[in-house]
Formats: structure tokens, sequence, C-alpha cells
């Protein structure tokens, strides 16, 4: 049976309002942050907050503060009765839907003034002009990795996060492991300025040849999607030579690299870190994770898997 | 009568149980942050504070984040019973002392892992090493004035309001707008970040003889402190110059400038600003402010004076 529909908010001071009105009745708020164009991945999201919190809020905002001008802010797939239908599907339902028209505020500054003073690279948020200038950086997580050709990405994640984290008052928020980099920002992010939010980081979900699910898979022809299996299988393999006693990440990524370029992908970057830290290791002596990104197409993809067992 | 003794409460979690507590009964909760060595600056602002609010948290607490390792975080003035005194013979009182001993989290990196990878200027707090690594930065307020001297103050200083909004949880915060950037920028972040607290400026309180409040005066001789008296001088002619229709911005700095040096002090800077973005103006056409920060001793002093009214 379906379940009802969400409550749909669009409005900020409502959102807290509807938030803080099911605190004062003792009922514990599960947000699971989206840009919307659910999947199966957002869904198991979904479910998962409903093991750690009574009521389910999924904010749907594609924010213009983490992409830069060169990417792909106007052309991101969005489809929101789509996702309101994917949404009352879900097992134990969802309270509300926070589809808020513009999260900024732009204050009284004209649009020109702003453009006039850039001398650096902005996000979509500042081309656009106006006032808002505050930023939270995690000054060492986000540099490496998705950072290196994304440098103003996790900048504006960690920003509109934290807004989110302002306006609903969750008691818990979940993130998919998916984006690895970007969870533990959030996770170092939420430790750092005591945010009163615990962080689940959730399990990346898989279509059944292995594809990492992603909103940007749509960006994919038929071919490419079959060529882009190259990434989890190349690390699925990298993970069980780490079993079986190669411990030289060199090599480990060397094989990634080969195997996503021989399929036609263009990797970003193939590399090992620490889980923590993010920091890349030459030996895998603790806890790992390999982080890929590769372009198949017009779609840059990302994927990644832990390591926690490996032969020394 | 004295009042009763506040509650005194040194740890994170203790202190959010404790406004949520209040909040479930449907109190209200005004913040007024300190770095102690309370003096009739930080009285006001508490009384000011029981306008806005039923219950009183002022936090005690000398942000080793905002300090940058050549100035006097180490020699920074406290007297934390002669603060409690002070609290206690408040009218109303105040309700919680919140003085935790350290309000940063350091995981598990090692001081020296720290140390060796500086390539620029810290804080106190980085310089001690360890993994605290957010940063809120209020990109333009934080740029001009005390900023160009100060370049990791504001940065501090966002950050660690961030964390006590985070745990205190107030419906209202006081400022002084004796630190008026400082006053705009919390403004600003709370705007930008979507904090759920109501940014209070408070008007700067002056001794008889015109000194602004300061913890930093303690550091002047009783020479110096009649030599400072120099930049309220300054300040107040400059309203009335403004007021009687000269609007030059230079010749009104100018005049600061030299008051200040022939009495001996050294001027960091005297700056006519507009009082929401704080970018310099060359003639008064909207309301300003007139700040000044200046050198006597080993004292660095600053101080300011909005103008609301003019000749044109």
């Amino acid at each position: 049976m379906a379940a009802e529909e969400p409550l749909i908010i669009r409005n900020k001071d409502e959102m807290r309002n509807w938030s803080r009105s099911m605190r004062a009745q003792g009922k514990t708020i599960g947000l699971v942050p989206t840009m919307g164009y659910l999947h199966k991945g957002h869904i198991s999201l979904i479910n998962e907050a409903h093991q750690h919190a009574q009521l389910i809020v999924v904010s749907i905002y594609v924010n213009p503060g983490q992409f830069s001008t060169s990417e792909d802010l106007s052309s991101y797939p969005s489809d929101f009765n789509g996702d309101l239908q994917k949404l009352m599907s879900v097992n134990g339902g969802v309270d509300v839907v926070f589809n808020p028209y513009d999260l900024y505020d732009y204050g009284s500054k004209r649009e020109n003034e702003c453009l006039e003073k850039r001398d650096k690279e902005v996000s979509c948020l500042e081309e656009k002009g106006g006032g808002h200038e505050t930023w939270i950086r995690v000054e060492n997580l986000e540099k490496g990795l998705c950072g290196k050709s994304r440098p103003l990405f996790f900048r504006g994640v960690a920003t509109v996060v934290s807004k989110l984290f302002n306006i609903v008052e969750p008691d818990v928020a979940l993130f998919g492991k998916k984006d690895y980099q970007q969870w533990r920002i959030i996770r170092r992010m939420v430790r750092d300025l005591d945010f009163a939010v615990r962080v689940i980081g959730s399990e990346i979900v898989r279509e059944d040849n292995g594809l990492a699910m992603s909103s940007r898979n749509v960006y994919l022809s038929p071919e490419e999607r079959q060529k882009a299996l190259s990434i989890s299988r190349s690390l699925s393999k990298a993970k069980h030579a780490a079993e079986e006693g190669e411990v030289n990440c060199k090599k480990l990524q060397d094989s990634i690299v080969l195997a996503i370029e021989e399929a036609g992908g263009k990797v970003d970057y193939a590399e090992i870190v620490d889980q923590e830290s993010l920091e890349a290791v030459e030996e895998i002596k603790d806890p790992v994770v390999i982080c890929v990104a590769a372009w198949f197409g017009k779609a840059r993809l990302i994927d990644n898997i832990e390591i926690n067992d490996w032969k020394p």
C-alpha cells in the first residue's frame, strides 16, 4: 500500500517550526539531504534513517554553491513528481519533503557589483551575484581527491549542509558513503563545530552489475554504462588483491587506472588513502579506502571501496 | 541584595542538556559570549540580554583559535572569581556561566604531525597541534579593518561563536558594538548559515572620560590611559564635524590620525566605512561608521563611532 503523500515545505521558517513542534512532542527527526532525481541509493538512505529516527525529512535542493560555473548545474537532472512517487513507495514513508526555492540570502547587493570584484574562480551562487559570503572550510579533508579538480565543491557542500542542519534541526543525518570524502568532511565539520547532529554513513548501493547508483548515471549511453563497469570491477579486484597480500598501493592503483583506460574511461584520480585522514598511503598498514573518479562520455563518476582486511 | 551564584558548567553536553531542558519548559535563553575579565561593557550586555530572554548564559572562554602565535593569548588577563562576583551583582542575575576547559576536539593527530605540515600563519590553536580543521570564513567582511593586521582573527571568532551557538542553542546572543566588525561578521554569518539565533548589538560603554571599556585597558599605564583618550575624543570631534558639513572622509580620517599620533599613539587604521558592507567610502552619503585601531604602549585599542546624521 502506498504511503501518504509527504508534507511539502518550501519555506525555511515553516520547516524549522515543524521540526520544533515535533521535537516538543518528543519526536526524533532524521534528515536525508538530496539534490533530487532520486534513485535506489537515496531510498536506502531513507530506509536506514527509519532505523534511527521517528520522523523523516528529505530535502531536495540543487545547491548552486557547490557547482563551479563550468559544471553541470543548469543541466543537473530533476524530476520532482517522480521523486514524490518514489518517496511515497518507501516503507514507512517520508514525513516532510523540504524543497526550498532558494536557500540563500542575497541582501541588497546589486548583481554587477559582485561581478566586477571577482578575482578568482567562483561557484554558480556567486556568479549570480548577491551578498552570500559565509563559507565553511574543512581545510585538510577538502584538499585531496575530488577537491583537486573541484576546489569549490566541498566548501559549497559543507556550507549548505550546515544551513540545512540549522533549518531542519535534525537529530540524525544520513549520507551515502559513495561520496566518501563528502561523508568524512561532514563528520569532521559536525565534530569541529559541535553540531548536535549524529551523522551516519550508509553503504554504497549498486546495480546488479556493480555500477554504483548515481543521479549522473542518466548521462551515460547504454554503451558507456557498460564500459563504466570497469570502475567497480577494478575496485573489487584491487580489494581482493589486497586480501591476497598485495599491499603496494602504486601497483593496486596502476591496475585500476589501466582497467578504466582500457575500457575507454578518463581517470581523474585513483587513490588509496587512509579512511580517517584521507591522506595517500604507499603501503596498506591501516584501514584504507580506494577512491576513484573517472569520466565516461560527459559523466564524471565516482566510486570507492573500503579495505579493512589485508594480508601484510 | 546579591543574586544567587550562577550554575557553573564546564562540559559541552551538560551545557546543551541544560538549554534543552529549559527550552522544553518554554523558557528563552540569551547568550553573552565573553573571554572573561569582565568589565562594565559586559555587564551592560547582560542587562540588555535580560530585556530579550528569560534565562542568561554567560560564556567565559579565551579562544586560542582567534589569537595568532604573535599575539597575547598567554598573557590575556583573567580573574574567574572576580568575574563570578561581578556576575552575582548583576540585576536579575545570571543563570549559567559556561566555562569549558577546552572547546576543541583534536582527534588522534599527534602534535608534531601538524607542526611539520605548517606552511602558513596559524592560530595558537593550530600551533598546539591537533586535528581541528573546520573554519568559518565571512569572506568579504573579514578582510578590511582589523582583518588586515589580524588575518586569522575573524575566522577564529566566527568559528568559536558557531560552536557556542551549537552548544548553548540560545534564542538571542548579544555582542558589543565596540567590536563593530565582529558584530557585523556574526550577523552576516547568522544570516548566511541560517542559525536560529537573533543577534543583538549593544552600544559601546565608556568610562566617564570617554575611554571605551575593554579588558585590554588593564595593559595601559595611568599615563597611557590619559593619552588613549585621544581616540574617543578625535572620533567624537569627527562626528561633530560631519554633522556640521564635513563629509570628505580623507579630511576626517587625517584629523583623527593626527590627534592620536600627537598623543603618542601608533595608528593601525582609521577608516570611514559603510555600516553594512564595511567598505571604505570617500564621501559620506549613507550611514557610516568611523573605525579606529591604535597602539598605546603594549595595548592595541579599538573604538568606533556611527554617523547617522550629516550635513551634505
